[in-house]
């Protein structure tokens, strides 16, 4: 008997990722119920067209399982509807990540997380999953001390309107025709610009604090140091990171090659003679999360810089996502004996 | 009398952004050479055509001042050349940067190097200046001791013709057409890759190096740590970087702010309230580097983020060899007697 799955968001990218990943990752899924703002319209899954149905409250009777992906405030009054229904909600929003009593979990770092999940698992951010992937082996090795990341985040993470968006607009641009932009503040065709989240504490924006305290909460470490710059740049839909990393023990370039060659869900993408290293182009549509150029930095002990990119809606989102249900199902002594289907 | 100028490299993106500034900022030019490889056409200077003529080693004879900027082979064939003929060099390639001998002068941070010239000045890499016109009022105040930079860098640090091929591959893959590029070694369509200068020792590239020598040259300073990753971006030319700059003595942010709003050639760029920063179209054109954001990095003591952008072939390039130019003047008294022109 199979799971009976909900989609809440279901036409946005994420939404459009995690349906076809049920399918690619063959979930045996027995029901799958679409919810989005698309009323009327279908999506297609394993050779059926799914109605997009309104979210209501009696939305998730009978489901094994929901994935919120439809933003912060949807997840925050639908979410415990679900829960009390005894459905096993997956949330990808920021809504409950920072609550301790949640788990926020990428399956390759904090696994044992998912031990004591109340029917409810935060996916991280997407940048978040993206640093931990490819920094959770070396940090097994050194303990990280503190972390500087650049960001040069894709279009997808403000959704696939922002992509469309972004090749509208260049297109206009190219052909010096006018363009009124609905989705981005600022103008995106050949252009980049510090990351559209509201600024919050001292002069953070709202990605960045969550990108600081998501990293610390996952790798149980508060004292972890970190300053981040998040920037959006005209790319369509993986991210990439440029990140400085100071351990609290030695951690050599042999060392963390090593590490990410055998460590689950990362590639290694590079080839020096030929100059080339992990694009965004590279990781787009793939599962792993890509590394480059693992290099000493001389101006600082114990201290490497590494270049990763990973597709934005994939491991920074439905991949996760989908991950994380495939964690639990695995380890079906702690899932809720409620939850037979598990 | 005004001055007999050449400039060698005429047709490419900063020689043509030479040619207009001598225009704009009043040089007083009795005649302008130009030399390139587009022989047989001309260039526009105050209601003239100027003809592209090819270089040779007679070309440089009868002039007072010759800008060199048609890449390092060229400069290192030509300009000892030149200088024989007691023609004063101002060179934009990176072919004399490290000879202790050669001032490599950003005329806001040392205009002081500019007193021992032998008729060869270098101007600085296009991020050097960049980094370095925003960084030195605060350096002046707290010293620098170490700079984490991740830049994003456009197209036009690869010349006028990786400008026009960003834009023809774009609409290509927009158009869903097939595109040959013959400049750029990646896809440059809403993509972006490690800077594509060779790699050189240690696994850093030519540019990440240039960049640590010539600020270390520039500041004096043989032991500023720097920790450097260079990106290219399909953006067209403006430079943005993310900065990361540790001082050796405390510089707040508002000590920072007081510091850049009364800095030559400097611009604060940045609406708190409307979310609003510096960014590359912004500089696009414009002469002043503009910078945003700054913050205390709250992971370090004495620590801020900067977010700086500044027009590559302008500031970062065209413009400040004429500043060069313009500084030389002023200080008639340190001109070699035999220039009397100056």
């Amino acid at each position: 008997m199979g799971l009976k799955v909900g989609i809440v968001g279901a036409s946005g990218a994420v939404g459009k990722e995690l349906i076809r990943l049920l399918g690619v990752r063959k979930m045996p899924v027995d029901q799958l119920k679409c919810f989005g703002s698309s009323k009327g319209r279908f999506l297609p899954f394993q050779g059926e067209k799914i109605p997009i149905e309104t979210l209501s409250s009696s939305s998730f009777e009978g489901l094994d399982v929901v994935f919120f992906s439809a933003g912060s405030a949807v997840s925050k009054e639908y979410v415990n509807l679900a829960r009390k229904k005894n459905v096993l909600v997956i949330d990808n929003s920021s809504a409950f990540r920072q609550d301790p009593k949640i788990p926020l979990v990428i399956p390759e770092v904090n696994p044992e997380d998912l031990e004591n999940h109340d029917l409810l698992i935060a996916n991280p951010n997407c940048a978040v999953i993206i640093l931990l992937t490819a920094l959770f082996p070396l940090h097994s090795i050194g303990k990280l001390k503190r972390i500087v990341l650049s960001t040069y985040q894709a279009a997808s993470g403000a959704g696939l309107r922002a992509m469309e968006e972004l090749k509208g607009e260049t297109l206009a641009y190219l052909n010096e025709k006018p363009f009124e932009r609905t989705v981005m503040q600022h103008p995106y065709a050949f252009n980049l610009f510090l990351h559209n989240s509201g600024l919050e504490k001292d002069g953070y924006f709202g990605e960045e604090v969550k990108i600081i305290e998501e990293t610390r909460k996952i790798l149980k470490d508060k004292d972890l140091k970190m300053a981040v710059t998040c920037v959006r740049v005209p790319t369509l839909r993986a991210h990439a990171e440029s990140i400085n990393a100071e351990f609290h023990n030695p951690v050599s370039v042999h060392q963390a090659y090593e590490a990410l060659r055998v460590a689950k869900g990362v590639q290694i993408c590079e080839d020096f003679e030929k100059n080339r290293f992990a694009m965004p182009i590279d990781a787009a549509g793939q599962e792993d999360i890509f590394c480059s150029r693992i290099r000493k930095d001389l101006s600082q002990e114990n201290t490497l810089d590494l270049w990763v990119v990973g597709d934005q809606l994939l491991k920074g989102a439905a991949l996760n996502a989908i991950q994380i249900l495939e964690c639990l199902r695995k380890k079906e002594k702690v899932l809720s004996p409620t939850l037979p289907n598990f």
